[in-house]
């Protein structure tokens, strides 16, 4: 947090010698724009190009957005002062008033504020949890490890049929003892569930997370920094169609509309242990395929062209996808007896390493 | 389970009975329909009438889901001999197959499967958790409360800044040990995360639970356990607009399409601490609402006709909000200042035990 005050206070000061050098104020803000985003296949990520824009105070159309970034500045100042964490939404309220002797409010909607919280990320290259602020929360974890959290010693191998529900900030956890040989990602809970009450990750000595659906920022990051900070290879699994698929690239890779924060949410070391289309014969799981629909289809087409999914093992199954028009949940697995997938398919790939990158 | 099980194995006699007497086999099935709801104001829970319509497995246009309802009850009797969970989803699969010398599947979409079982859950007066089928999971709990379960022994008030994950079967879990004088439920996340920060339910001694939106089943289910078996107080706060009170109304008296399992979800106890539209005068939060949307008004005139949103207090705030045209988050309390909420709102509130029916 630190790091992040100390980049508040430089942007504060930049500000003020403007103003006391007769300069008009300004802030240089990196452009987030589709035609910004780089991969980089060196380190794995979707990154931000090196455009930018000058945001001014005098100029009539900056002066408010100009305003506005200084006041969101100014609030996350406060928060890491205080020591107080919030929500997005909390930000807009607290900045929310019209200015004095006019009819102009600060900020109309919620995304304004938004915005501009991404334009102080990208401007400050931090991310919005080191500014205190919290994004949307979804996951559990649980497995052989034990954290340490507001002072708070967690066992996650203690946690019954649920689990550490995984907070939007998790900058300040400490893992305390790890005596796990992977992290085992899953896309679904129902899955989370089975592999929990199986006790998947006791017999093969893992930690276990349910993203539930596109993993939220708290997780990914989670996820990083156990990747890290303890060198744990991380498997990820989801459904064999092309959401499962992206919900595993935006784990390693980043997003395209997060691209300013991939190096500190994505885990390029992350593999793809299932589900594939090949699965569905090499497991014989025929039967409980499902018919891909003409969006299913069109969204691979899409990802074929990504550079980020251009190993041929993955244009492999994009194809496969397409010709065949079939796909498969993880469920699916269940067809072949309800614990086919912890005793069988789950062991078989990771046993065998059979990953797709 | 053991209720569950006994339930099983009668409706398995009852169907072998009838053909051991040359019956044609029927099953009798409650209906599910509008028309078959009723809401019951002694008991504060909405609940199914007496209407109820034989399934036959003579009968052209009853023989498939007469042998689809046998099918999801065999699989039932198997999870719960086995002790194993599942989600719909997995049963779905588990259950698909060609009938033989046929083109005819036992189930050809996962909806046929989940309508089957809600007969099911229905004709034997149970829930599905009961059954071993595990719901959608949202939800996280945290403060006073040391809980058991699968073997672990859970203490609730070291979580951290995260909190445990409800599952989606809560049927087995013990409460060992609570040192709480009310349960707080709060729809959102945030204002979740904005609590346990400043540790509400230690100073307040507390339970506090998010449920993140809709209530999950499990969460439902926990919340109603510790109400009756622990005679705890349950409060309830949402956003001060018709889908936030919509949510508190199935906590605590079910929902329309779940009317059949209201007096094993509901909480006919709990109260509702806010936020109201009242609350937007009375706190100052004028310059933090919103415009209620045309959606936003339809819905509070249909709740205006709901038997259980009658009650005088809930007229006047339905009307208020329609007449007004506003509406406001619970974040509209961060403009008071980020901790509004957890010194002021809430302590005043409950102080003065200002709750809504």
């Amino acid at each position: 947090m630190k790091v992040a005050k100390e980049k508040l206070k430089k942007l504060g000061e930049k500000v003020l010698d403007d103003i006391e050098s007769g300069k008009n104020p300004s802030i240089d803000i990196p452009l987030r724009t589709l035609s910004n985003v780089v991969y980089d296949p060196k380190t794995c990520s979707l990154t931000l190009g090196k455009k930018s824009a000058k945001r001014f105070l005098f100029n009539i159309a900056h002066a408010k957005k100009f305003t506005q970034t200084t006041m969101v500045a100014a609030f996350c100042n406060q928060l890491l002062k205080e020591g107080l964490h919030t929500s997005l939404r909390d930000m807009f309220y607290a900045l929310k008033r019209t200015f004095p002797n006019s009819d102009e409010n600060t900020f109309e909607e919620e995304n304004q504020s938004n915005s501009v919280l991404v334009d102080l990320e990208v401007t400050l290259n931090t991310l919005r949890e080191q500014l205190n602020l919290a994004a949307d929360v979804r996951g559990k974890m649980v497995g052989r490890i034990l954290i340490k959290d507001r002072g708070d010693t967690i066992n996650c191998s203690r946690m019954g049929s649920g689990g550490w529900g995984i907070p939007s900030v998790v900058e300040d956890i400490q893992f305390k003892k790890i005596d796990a040989n992977f992290i085992l990602v899953v896309e679904k809970n129902a899955l989370y569930e089975r592999l929990n009450e199986d006790k998947f990750w006791q017999k093969y000595k893992a930690i276990l997370i349910t993203v539930q659906g596109q993993a939220a920022r708290g997780a990914r990051r989670l996820i990083q920094r156990l990747s890290l900070e303890q060198k744990l290879p991380v498997y990820v699994v989801t459904d064999a169609n092309s959401w499962g698929w992206y919900i595993y690239s935006v784990i390693k890779y980043g997003s395209i509309s997060l691209a300013h924060v991939s190096d500190r949410l994505g885990t390029p070391t992350a593999k793809f242990l299932g589900m594939t289309i090949s699965d569905i014969e090499r497991f014989g799981l025929q039967n409980f395929t499902e018919r891909a629909t003409e969006v299913d289809i069109k969204r691979a087409q899409e990802m074929l062209k990504y550079e980020w999914f251009k190993h041929p093992a993955w244009q492999k199954e994009l194809k496969l996808l397409i010709q065949k028009k079939i796909k498969a949940e993880i469920e699916a697995l269940s067809g072949r007896g309800l614990r086919f997938v912890t005793e069988t398919y789950l062991p078989t790939k990771i046993e065998n390493q059979e990953f797709l990158p």
